[in-house]
């Protein structure tokens, strides 16, 4: 390829931005209509576990931008757990 | 923190695993059910849009670990965002 190292940089910083937020108007759709039955259990349980991994992973080798993005997950992402958990219960 | 270097690439590893395998579930969920009215189109548009920039990301670093484990997402992301295309147009 031929993009400078900066540009190549921007991708990333692009990526993890959008997977980050993503986020968030999943919880914002699931807070107001608490419609959680098309959400897996599965996923968000795994998933709040491994962006847990992430976060601690950044914490351990101090890397502020692992630990941002990951907190912000972590925190979207269980609340979406904690949304499923509580109205899909029998 | 008193963790050897290869102990905090496992930590690393399992949230790399963790957080691309909890796509499976809902893949699978969404497709059986399809049930993707609780799912936000928001998310995934956003999602498959970030992680398919964090696969060109990985090719243009040569970071298999980083290409492997987007491709799975991003297959993954894309799937859930085709059905919920799909299933709740009005």
């Amino acid at each position: 390829m031929s993009l400078e190292p900066h540009q190549i940089e921007i991708i990333g910083y692009c990526a993890a931005f959008l997977t980050t937020v993503a986020f968030l108007p999943q919880a914002i759709q699931s807070w107001k209509t608490r419609d959680l039955t098309g959400i897996s259990l599965g996923m968000y349980s795994l998933f709040t576990v491994g962006v847990g991994l992430w976060l601690i992973y950044g914490l351990i080798i101090e890397k502020w931008p692992l630990i941002l993005a990951n907190a912000l997950t972590f925190a979207l992402a269980l609340s979406i757990l904690i949304l499923k958990l509580r109205h899909t219960a029998k």
